[in-house]
């Protein structure tokens, strides 16, 4: 699941599309994405990795460009957590932002609806492989 | 040289005092410091730490607090590079900032001058340990 190809099949919630990703996984590495509406509004993101700890843990964050650089416009730190529960994996997502008006405006973009429906296609992705 | 004790004896260039410091040396640790001029100006910085190899690398930033949360006014990060040179250590301090304001607002404010005396202090106090 570390390959663009796998990325753009499950990382924007649909109708969303992930049309173009990019992936150095590595500390201080690029992650960057462009999500696509139907109607052809683009969103495109850029960051880093923070941390990747295999099957554990992955964190990347929007407020620095790769190679570390203070970004001109933070909006949120992702920790990714996976742990054994039962005969599956419990998966926790985490967004941290700078101040309650970060978490508001990502609450009402639909954090939760679009990362949920974000996992469940990760999850039929991952049945298929 | 990884204490607060050691830190507050050489991280700011005198007649510049380190009055207080604090250190979880890991990825998302925080790096805490309170620098304070003769006339008691205080400068306080805090940051997290991001990369840390032993006697090679250590990275830290102000772009994110403690736990990796975006911060609300990000300035610099800070990648501190040692090598084997001949029978001595290379050095290697570099600054990040997002944009030309940010390293010109550095530079002003005597960053070349400053971390150079810094490293002449950080030498003098490794050579009494």
């Amino acid at each position: 699941m570390d390959q663009p190809e796998h990325i753009k099949k499950w990382f924007a919630p649909a109708p969303w599309t992930t049309t173009d990703c990019e992936i150095d996984l590595r500390p201080g590495g690029m992650f960057r994405t462009v999500m696509r509406s139907p109607e052809g509004q683009e969103a495109p993101g850029v960051g880093c990795y923070l941390e990747i700890i295999e099957n554990e843990k992955l964190v990347f964050t929007d407020a620095l460009a790769p190679g570390y650089r203070p970004s001109v416009n933070p909006f949120f730190t992702a920790v990714i957590l996976l742990e054994p529960h039962g005969e599956g994996t419990k998966y926790t997502a985490i967004a941290i932002h700078k101040d309650q008006a970060g978490r508001k405006r990502h609450e009402e973009m639909g954090f939760h609806q679009g990362w949920s429906k974000c996992l469940d296609q990760l999850v039929a992705v991952a049945k298929k492989m």
